[in-house]
């Protein structure tokens, strides 16, 4: 399991530019072990995304125990990514195939004055919202859909159907974070459908918008993404 | 009342080279009056300290209401400063003079793995500590003391004499906080104690050392500072 501040990176995924967390941890791999193993994780964060339990899988050459391999990662790592657990996995363990949920979370600063420690990792709306009406949206969401509007055109992925198991408003200091949990999620998935839903909190688009814009499977037709800073990969649940 | 992320700057006080606090507010209140008023702090946290509730004072201009005054400084600062409350102080009030005492804290990481997202705020010593030793040590720094062990020697105080009211040792998720409260605190005073508390918490110095160096009155005796990026100015005691 792992944990990053996603700031600086281009995101989980190795891009041909800039610097990412899954080429940051092989990079590592490859100085502990000769060979450089591949490192498959359970969600492909974007740029900016940050992770509280992110999980991940690679074959790992029978070097070093569990916590051995924690340890010496840890100290090669950078210090905004930490391995907070390894354990052995069954040889059919899959990060991103086993993975029964996802839980995302989305955090909304709604006071006046922000936090200066906490900014970095909240989105503060210049405008106000309903969240009654962002509730109301949300539940045209939950179920097995079609996210064809809310994954960016570039997607690879060859179903846009997902199963969206619940999005909950957790009032927390400052404002409310926007759980989302799921089977999985598409790239750019929950980013989107923040997007959408602070459009509806502005009153710009109506509740049920959400439920038109799911039935015209067209990305180009939905609101623009919410910023990434403010969301986080909080667990992936496997069997 | 103001809070800040002291990382990026050289600390409260104007300095010939880089950016300070009192420096950035003072900008902001030359553009929003045309006079340029000094600020005054009540403690002058050193480079890369934090505050969460520091004080300053100025002469304002009656020009704005004191929410609206807060609104437009919060519009120019950067959000590592924000504003959070202003108001009207009487003719003899010094933010500085008037205080009855400050609260500093200082936070020690002790858990193996850091936190990506607290890292900044933290120190984590690389030995092992006995916080028992620390306490111990940090009872003989309690009451009226000459502090000229732990002021770094270009301190221009005219007296070294402050009074520490109490260290308390307080757990917190990760480790442990070291709350400091005093009638005022010399330059790098909280932090040349902790490296001294360190010290002793290490096994490298007996708690009684903290005795004898208050009596040595002599800076060169002491241990070094510990890190500035863990230390907060919490709050500003006034009659």
């Amino acid at each position: 399991m792992i944990a990053y501040s996603g700031e600086k990176y281009v995101g989980w995924q190795i891009q041909p530019e800039g610097i990412s967390i899954q080429g940051t941890l092989e990079e590592c791999l490859s100085r502990l072990f000769n060979e450089g193993p591949r490192v498959i994780g359970a969600g492909r964060t974007d740029s900016g995304v940050h992770a509280l339990g992110q999980v991940a899988h690679f074959d790992a050459p029978p070097r070093y125990s569990c916590s051995d391999l924690s340890h010496r990662l840890n100290a090669l790592l950078p210090k905004e990514i930490r391995i907070l657990e390894t354990s052995e996995a069954s040889e059919d363990f899959h990060a991103q195939r086993s993975a029964l949920s996802k839980i995302y979370h989305y955090h909304l600063w709604l006071d006046e004055i922000e936090d200066p420690f906490l900014q970095p990792y909240r989105f503060r709306p210049r405008y106000s919202l309903s969240l009654e009406k962002m509730k109301e949206a949300s539940r045209y969401l939950i179920g097995k859909r079609d996210f064809t509007s809310f994954t960016n055109l570039g997607s690879s992925a060859k179903s846009h159907v997902r199963t969206l198991i619940r999005i909950d408003f957790v009032e927390q200091p400052g404002g409310v974070r926007l759980e989302f949990e799921g089977d999985g999620f598409l790239y750019k998935m929950v980013r989107n459908l923040v997007g959408m839903l602070l459009e509806v909190g502005k009153g710009r688009y109506m509740p049920s918008s959400a439920a038109e814009l799911l039935a015209r499977a067209d990305r180009r037709c939905a609101p623009p993404p919410a910023p990434a800073h403010a969301l986080f990969l909080v667990k992936v649940n496997y069997p």
